[in-house]
């Protein structure tokens, strides 16, 4: 199908999406998950094309890694299908009411967004999280992944869409938007069509759908997240929760990318935390000062503290104030997840005040900015945008709202 | 000053603003309304420029009505200032909170967004409500005033910016950005240093806005607002009901502009309504079933079903079901408030749930659909957009939030 006559396909049927109660979007959801664990063997075959193609392309591994489906693989993306038919559904949840003086009765309500593109990179499970996450919050799906997936991606649609079908719900909430670049550019500019877009994947793929969509963008994701290691912070404390913070899975958003520790205590802390580093794997990046502590440490370049280097690395400075990590934070952050590790109320909350992020940490590690532990269930991501939705994203951010308004004849005097 | 420089001097300004406490704010709003108010005899000499220009160039008279200020305009300028301080501050309230299962704190709070641009058309008393509305919320303003109201805009600026002087607050709060259609653009695309953007105006305004922005941009205004008479309407409150809605103020935004008649009804109905509504001067534009009614029924071009009058003039179409009606409005809604007037339950419930809009009203006017009439205090605008905001947005409206997340040193297992 074409991609306009799949955005009005979806919009068509996003009406019906819009008034499925809970119980036929669960038995929806466990539909999609037997049809998509019945195609297992067809998966794991087109994943097989996929991945030969990709190899044969010259595809750097960690990519052929995310591109690659294994049985287990498949079994998470069936078993998050079932785990998301467990979760409360956001729609019809009233998020507040009253009544005006003369009776009328106002109610705001959560309702599905109607159509929402996801635009993503070679991850073939966003295909059905993504589809799951939207049957789930009522909206059609339009997927658009990368072409590197496309083999697995058409059969995974296919199963979920068969699924749908099984469920008595119009295959239609799921499309899997197939074609050149120039399709990228219509979901982009289907203002009307398509009511709100979500890329998932890196700062260039993010970058691209917010300059070039007239569609309402969410952005997800880019993470330059700074640990300020204050002057009378816990130095236990805070080589703890900066190890935590950077080597837990330094390949996501909300590992840590920079460190800056106040001058006051870089004697006492910088060598322990080093040594913790160094022997965590990490390489540090640093300025003079920091580089004074080790010889382990490299010279930072200046664009370096602006990196989101998603590997064991780690840009380091000491500043000579809180002053100065606020300021240095303001210029390079990327509103994802700041860290402060303190001892000092006024300190906590100054940074809390003035740091300006989706989340602001105090003597904790940011890896718990996440939608699976904030207990949300499923996440569709993390935005770091100021509209609609900030930080993790579950069901509830993946709706609107409607007031809907009763009277008895009242009329405005 | 320049725009670039006016958006960083916001931007820096925004910092203060965030961690202003709701004293200070209401401080600075009484001064600001007090500068205004003390600006009197300036701004009318300033305003008589604009109006004088405005005439000369042959601008239409509603317009030119609308661009010019009196004593009582004015004073409804810094009234509605001093009204802001007396409205609750949204910035730092806790939208909820939880513990998560290792201890670790967490609140969602709202904080300001940063910067607001504010695009607007010739009606000069949106400066000092915009500038007082972003200060309350805790945002700077950057202000977009038509060029036809230049010299009114300005001596509104400069008094504003001097009351945020005499009360402690940097006066970079407040911008009104100068210059030819070139910065308009450039305002369009700051997009990091300006957080959000709310043109506000007719329908051309709002399309261009949201064209050229790569600033996240909130959608207020157009209604082509229609009421449904359903089979079992009462038809005395239906008669009332869009009466109401067409005539009691048919310039703005949530007037009805569309009339669907259930054939079942019709014979009851339109020889009523049409009697009432020639009474009070409306031209009805309608279908041949609507005109086989009264002679004085104009024939509906096909394209009048998509107008936004803002007139006494007021499209009709007899529909055969409610099914139909509800198409029609699919196809027609630009999203802002839809009326159903029915005694039927299941018509009531079938039309909130099927209809897409920020309203929906059973047995009601749709002049209810306002920020003052919901209690709001103050009104931005209503946005009929799907992100962030739908509906009347008030001051909460005016903001995002921030995770706020504290532990004892806890990490991520």
């Amino acid at each position: 199908m074409e991609f306009r006559d799949q955005a009005i396909a979806a919009r068509r049927a996003s009406v019906e999406l819009a008034t499925l109660n809970r119980a036929q979007k669960d038995k929806a959801l466990h539909a999609m998950a037997d049809a998509l664990a019945a195609a297992e063997a067809e998966l794991l075959a087109a994943n097989e094309v996929d991945v030969a193609s990709a190899r044969s392309a010259g595809t750097e591994e960690s990519i052929v890694d995310r591109l690659s489906l294994t049985p287990a693989r498949i079994a998470g993306m069936v078993q998050g299908l079932r785990d998301l038919a467990a979760l409360p559904d956001p729609v019809g949840d009233v998020v507040r009411g009253w009544k005006l003086p003369n009776g009328v009765s106002v109610r705001q309500v959560r309702v599905p967004f109607g159509v929402v593109g996801i635009i993503y990179e070679a991850r073939p499970n966003v295909t059905a999280d993504a589809a799951g996450i939207c049957l789930k919050s009522g909206n059609a799906a339009l997927l658009r992944g990368s072409s590197s997936a496309l083999n697995t991606n058409r059969v995974t649609a296919e199963a979920l869409r068969r699924g749908l079908t099984d469920a008595g719900v119009t295959p239609d909430a799921v499309h899997l938007v197939e074609g050149g670049r120039e399709v990228t550019g219509e979901l982009m500019r289907a203002r009307g069509l398509v009511d709100v877009l979500i890329p998932r994947g890196g700062a260039g793929l993010i970058q691209a759908v917010v300059d070039g969509s007239t569609v309402p963008v969410i952005e997800t994701g880019t993470g330059n997240c700074h640990v300020f290691v204050d002057a009378d912070a816990d130095v236990e404390q805070a080589v703890t929760i900066l190890l935590n913070a950077k080597t837990q899975r330094p390949s996501v958003c909300n590992a840590a990318e920079t460190l800056l520790v106040h001058k006051d205590i870089a004697d006492r802390f910088l060598p322990r935390a080093l040594e913790a580093l160094g022997g965590a794997g990490v390489t540090v990046h640093g300025d003079d000062a920091t580089r004074s502590y080790s010889d382990t440490v490299v010279a930072a370049k200046a664009d370096e503290y602006d990196a989101e280097y998603l590997t064991l690395d780690l840009a380091a400075k000491v500043v000579d104030s809180i002053d100065e990590a606020l300021e240095h934070i303001r210029t390079h952050t990327t509103g994802h997840s700041e860290t402060i590790v303190t001892g000092s109320r006024t300190s906590a909350e100054r940074f809390a005040a003035e740091v300006d992020a989706a989340a602001v940490l105090v003597n904790a590690s940011s890896r718990f900015v996440d939608g699976g532990e904030f207990g949300f269930g499923a996440e569709i991501g993390i935005s770091t945008q100021k509209l609609h939705a900030r930080g993790p994203m579950g069901l509830p951010e993946m709706t609107s709202s409607k007031y809907v308004i009763e009277g008895a004849g009242q009329v405005r005097a």
